[in-house]
Formats: structure tokens, sequence, C-alpha cells
């Protein structure tokens, strides 16, 4: 049984109480959650890790894709790859492999995964017949099939890029068209064959898979705008009006279903969006690509999607894929993977400040503490990336005093900590924060670092 | 006459077409808002560059603050981030040096200075008794005039720190207290003297200086919440409403303001922010110190701050004070100057995107036919940072090839154009987007680099 259905039955399974104790949401509420969809637990059940909660009420999460491309394949690049999103705080990873010996990487990068794990089947679908043109219907649910049976947590599937979409589309007259590789794939097979999506005719079958393994299905949008002046126009609006019909239907199945999100769209569409699927999809957990809310920053994407991934999340998005400093220019680095989590996170953290999520505000307020005490070890212990906190600080002069080079002496913390100490200002609210975060406890902490 | 003298009678200066014809605006249009006070060109009579224009209707401005501190004073440093800041495209800059020989480093700066340039002059009333406490309301006022004699362009002026704010502070019980400078030594020279903030009680001999040197006075916010928790409060708010009506007496004498902003601040209370300060002073621009999202991204705050400084930004924000990876931990560095402005601009133009700000949409849309294109010569061309994208992608195993390592051969920009010539999609919309870009001209991409 899916953790949908168990939930539905109003059983409270191990997954949910451990998610829940993470949260610190009430477990009977994240059951009604899940029951009704506006949660889930992505997990195979044959993949084992600590459970991870995605939706409402809870944190937001970051994915990291990795994986070879056919100009670059090197197995143990993409396995340090996952080594360091997790390290770094992601919670999801997809492994978007498309170069040679796909089952072999994917299960090396399976093997390892102590988080949520996802995969695109129709890459190694095309890629198994070596042409988008001569892959059958069959190649691809088999695909399905295996990286379910391999224990893939959510498969992302494009059943809505419909003939009706992709006639949209071409009449609306996009700058930048499909920019999705699974969309442009099946848009290019669709044309070629005259035929229809077979993930929208045989979704059923897709279904009946998904529902054995307790996979996630995460209903791709292959017709997201990939420029901002493309963002929510009629065929990525009909995209989405597909999905929600497939996830009542999802439901009705108790297979769980997160909806893919944009892309690029600028800043004042962004809520737009979320209120959008939202309603559309009768609150089912939202996965944006982080919106990007400009196309001009090449070199510097991962900053220009925390912005748009930060104001999705406020408005309600729940999971970030990040992105790294490398998007649209070649393959990330190991560097670049680290730098896109990171950012990514003060994203979603940022997100979960405004959302009120459970854990978010206590960690901030008490970081505040910190750096007006002037506790280097304390801010750097709270800090999204420590090592890295600590190895700006150490680069300046002072490393070894309470000051720092900024101010030097003129340090306005120091100024008030002295005007305080002439007895004007009160320390009860101090006091109060910290007994706030001791409180809190570490899994606030911990759900930040490794899974 | 001051530029809102000037724009008060009706006359169009020579400044104010500069401006609207750097920024696509109708000059007649410029004239009444500088009249209104809601939009300003700040420049000191002494001081000689191309113009620039803040405000209403204008686009989003850059500011990267510099200058030496106790603890490390190298002027040549301080020349080089001067000019790394102003080829990554700031549009103004801040001297906040407190080190040694400070009419020296401000005097080498200004004359090399070819954007806006402000200072805090308390810092240099201080620097120069050795104390804030033996500094006197004469110090403070021979330093600002000697500023204004020297051709500065803005001067912050903490004028809202009163004893009636400071009383709010201390009852509000913030986490952090003051954490601007020139803000904390008021409070503190405040505390032990007894006495009310002279920059509040003689403010007129502060709009006679401005006045005489069209020097814009920036109404600092020395009590701008240091810490998301405190953000909003009523001693923020307090300061602000003292602001506006300064604001007001400014106006009534014809001297240029603008208004400071936090600081740090949650998303989701961003845009109220920005209204309250619209309101209150009566539609003056504001210039946000980029508020941070969240208080744990030690070590990337040009992150963090460039996801609040797109947001306020959008909600109307006119000037963004950089941030860079150093803030919080030590002096920047030149690269981290270079990387602070670049985040900057990314929000400053997201910002101008959601805001309509003229030639930014046709930007976008020209960057987007270029990848569509695979064109990546004119990516380069119209990147933020042209040197970093092609450096980026210069590292990948196919720098010469049309098609990216990202995707390879699965590139959906190349099946999107197969599937195009298949016949299918009409090519109509690229032609118009390219005719839009060549009528905007040239003066839209100007502007974003160096003024």
């Amino acid at each position: 049984m899916t953790q949908m259905e168990q939930a539905g039955r109003g059983r409270i399974t191990e997954e949910m109480k451990y998610v829940a104790a993470v949260e610190g949401v009430d477990p009977e509420e994240l059951r009604r959650r899940i029951a009704a969809g506006h949660a889930i637990i992505p997990r195979n059940i044959r993949h084992h890790f600590n459970p991870i909660g995605v939706g409402r009420g809870l944190s937001t999460k970051v994915n990291a894709n990795i994986g070879t491309s056919g100009h670059h394949q090197q197995l143990h690049d993409e396995v340090e790859k996952l080594r360091v999103a997790v390290d770094s705080g992601a919670e999801m990873i997809m492994d978007l492999s498309t170069g040679d010996e796909l089952d072999l990487v994917r299960r090396e990068i399976l093997r390892r995964c102590p988080v949520i794990l996802g995969t695109v089947p129709i890459y190694q679908a095309v890629a198994d017949r070596g042409s988008v043109y001569d892959m059958t219907a069959d190649d691809l649910f088999g695909v399905i099939e295996k990286h379910a049976r391999d224990g893939v947590d959510f498969v992302t599937v494009h059943c809505g890029v419909t003939r009706e979409a992709v006639r949209r589309l071409d009449s609306d007259g996009r700058i930048a068209g499909i920019v999705s590789r699974g969309g442009s794939m099946l848009a290019s097979w669709m044309a070629r064959s005259g035929e229809e999506n077979p993930l929208f005719t045989q979704y059923d079958r897709l279904l009946d898979i998904a529902r054995e393994y307790d996979m996630t299905l995460s209903l791709g949008d292959g017709i997201r705008p990939g420029a901002t002046g493309d963002a929510t126009d009629a065929a990525q609006i009909q995209e989405l009006l597909t999905l929600g019909e497939l996830t009542g239907r999802a439901r009705a199945r108790s297979v769980q279903v997160m909806i893919e999100g944009p892309g690029h769209v600028p800043i004042h569409q962004i809520e737009a969006n979320v209120q959008i699927e939202k309603r559309v999809c009768g609150g089912a957990p939202f996965y944006v690509l982080v919106p990007l809310t400009s196309d001009i920053g090449a070199g510097y994407d991962h900053i220009t999607g925390a912005i748009g991934g930060a104001v999705a999340a406020a408005a309600g998005a729940d999971v970030l894929c990040y992105l790294t400093p490398a998007e649209h220019l070649r393959l990330p680095t190991i560097t670049d993977v680290r730098d896109g989590v990171i950012a990514t996170k003060i994203a979603a953290h940022s997100g979960d400040l405004a959302k009120g999520v459970w854990g978010a505000k206590e960690r901030d307020d008490q970081m505040s503490l910190y750096r007006k005490r002037l506790d280097w070890e304390g801010q750097y212990r709270l800090a999204l990336d420590p090592e890295k906190a600590r190895e700006i600080r150490r680069m300046s002069e002072d490393y070894d005093k309470a000051i720092c080079t900024m101010c030097g002496t003129l340090c306005s913390m120091a100024l008030e900590n002295t005007r305080s100490r002439l007895g004007e200002l009160l320390t009860a609210p101090e006091e109060e924060a910290t007994h706030r975060h001791v409180r809190v406890g570490s899994a606030a902490y911990r759900r930040t670092g490794n899974a």
C-alpha cells in the first residue's frame, strides 16, 4: 500500500511519524495532508533512507540535478556531486544522466543516495534507441518500470505535453519554444509520428507501475517557459490544466503526485503561478524549477534562480530545483553543485521564514543574537555553510579578535553593547529568544544538513 | 539653483534631458517627477560626470560601498574597488572609509569617480575627535560642509535617530539593537550627553549646506533592523515617520532627498516596507540596504541580499545597496566587490522587468532569442557579466561547438529548431522581437555598463 493509501485509511505510518517529528508538525495533521494529496513522502518501497516529507506545512526542500551527458561522462564525478549536494543540504537528487551505461550510473547513484532520488525515464528510452523518432511507447513504459524496480523514488513524466498544448504553443508565437528536454523529445516524436503523447493516452499504465512501488509521479512541465517573455502563456497554462486532471486520477488510485513548475518567470508573475497550480491541481505539492527572474544572469543563474525560488517558496512552492552558475553554459562541476545547493538553501529558508515553517525563525533569531554578541563560533555553527563563513573571516587581519575588519573599532555591535551597559537596554528579550531556541532543539538544524 | 528648484520653475535642464534620453522617458514627465520629489538627480555642482537619475519611472540603480577601515587601509585597494564596481555596473558609490587620512582618501576617490558618490560624514567627525563622546554638533556640521565643498553628491544623515525613536527601540526589546554605525554613534552620543540628535534639531543648517551645492540628503535609517526578527518594528517605523516629516521640509527648500531603508526583512514584509515609505515620505526615492531575507547566509550575503533587493525593487524601491560575500565577516576584497555588484545588478534588473522599466524586457527577450539560436557570442554580449559567462563555457569539452555539455546532442533548442523546420513553428514572433530590439537601440544596454 502507498503512503497515501494508508493515510486515507487513517493509518499513521512509521514514515509519517518520522517526518512529523523532524518537521515539528502533528502526525495526525500530516496524515490528513497526505491523504488529501497536499503532502507526500516520496520513497520507493525498494529504496531505504530516512523518509523526507514534501508539501503543505513542511519545510521547503531543495533538489540538485546531477548526471552524465554524452559530452562528459565520468561516474566518479557524479558520485562526488551526489555527496557534495547532500552534504550541502539537498533533500532531493535527480539523476539526469544521458551518457552511456545509464543502468550502471543510476544504480550506483541510487545505492549511495541517502535522500529522495528522481529520474526522467524518457532520456534512457531515447538513448537506448539512439533516436527519439525510433522510440516506441513500450520502450518508454519499459524504462519507467525498470526505474521503479531499481528503487527510484519519483519519475518526471511529461504527461501534459499533448497535441493540443503543442498546437497552442506554436500558435502563441513563443520566443524560446520548448526548453524541457523531455518535452521537446515528446513534441518531436509526436510531430513525426502524428500520434498523441503515450504518457497521456496510457496514463493508467503509469499509475499501475507507480502504485506497485509507491513511486511518486512528478508531473513534468514539458511546456514550461524558458524565457521570461514566454512566462504564464496559454500553452503553459493549458499543460497545467491537463496536469490538474491527471492529479485527480492519480489520487483516485492513491498514487502520490507532485507538479513541476517553471522555469523563467518575472517576479511579479511568480505568486500567480503558485496560486494557479495550487488551485488547479487541488493543493498538490509544487516543485518549481526555480523560476529565473531574468534571462541575462548567465554565469550567475544560481543567484537569479535564488531570487525566483525564494519568492516562489514564500508564495507556497514546496520544492526548489537548484540552478548552478554553469546553467545554460555547460555541465556543472563539483564546485558549481555546492554553490547551487547553498544558494537554493538560502532561497528555501527565506521562503520558510515567510511561510512560518517550524524552527526557521528561531534559527535566524539565534544567529542574530550570536551576531550581536560577536560570538563567531556561534555564527559559524548556525550558518548554512559554516566552513565558507569561517574561511572568509580567516582571511582578515583581525581573525582572532572579537570585532571584524569591516568596521574595526567603530563596530555598531560593540557600541550598542556599551550603551546597553549604561543601563538603558533590557536583556530579557535575549534570554527569551535563547530559551525558545533550546526548546526547539537540534531537529530544526538537522533538517538543513544531511538527511 | 538645485535641479529640484529648476524643475519646480518649469525648466528642463541639460541634466534632465540627458537622464531622460538614457532612461527612455519623456523629459517633461521627468521634470515633473523631480519637481514633486519623486525622482532626483544626485550630483554636486562641483562633481562632473554624466548625470544619473534615481526614482519613479527610472531603472533601479545599484550602490557599492567601498572604503578603508582602521584595520585595513590601502588607498590603492579602494581605488581599484571603485574601478571594478563601476565597470561591473554600479551607478552609485559610497566611500565609507573610517581609517586614517580621510580627506585624502575621499578626494582621491571623488576625483576618479564617474558616478554618484556618497559619504557618511559622522564617521569622520568621530574619527577626528578619536571618540564619539567628544564629538560636538559643530564638528559634525563642519565635516558635512567640507564634504559638500569637495563635491560629494549625497550624504547619509541619520536625522531620524531621535530620543523618542531610541526610547521605543529599547522598550521594543530588539534582538540586535542598532546595527547602523552612524545610528549607534548618535545613540551613544545622545545617551552620554543627554541631548537630542543635532542633525534633527539643527536640520535647517543641513538644508542650507545641501541647497548651496545641490548635494542630495540621504535620510539614513539609523534604526533599521539588523535581524529579520527585528524587521518592521515600532522603532523602525517611528524613525520613518520622522524622515517623512523631514522630507517635506527639504522639499520646501528644494533640497533633493532620498530615504534609506532596511536592512534585514523577511520576504513577506518587504512590499509593506516599500509601500509605507512611499506613502509616508510622499513618493521620495527609496534606497534600500538590500533587505536580507534571512540571517543565516553568512558567506553568501550577496545572494540573500539579491533576493530581498529584487523583491524590493519589484515593489518600487529605487536604489539597491549591494552586499558582498564578505558582509558580516570582513572588509570586502576586490573580487567580493565584483561579485556583490553583479548579484545586485541581477536583482535590480529583475525588479526592472517587474516594474516595466524601458528596455528591460527587450534585453531579456533578445537574450532568449540568442539562446534559442545557440548564438553564444550574442548571449555573452547581452549577459550582465560577459567575461564570466564566456569563461565558464570555455571550461567545457565542446566550447567550439554550437551545443553545450549540459545536454549534448539532446539539446532541446536543437530538437525544437528541427521540429520548427518541419514547418510547424511560426517564425514571425522572432522577427518581431528582433525588430523591437533594434528600435530600442543601444541606450538600454549602455545603462547597465559604465555611466
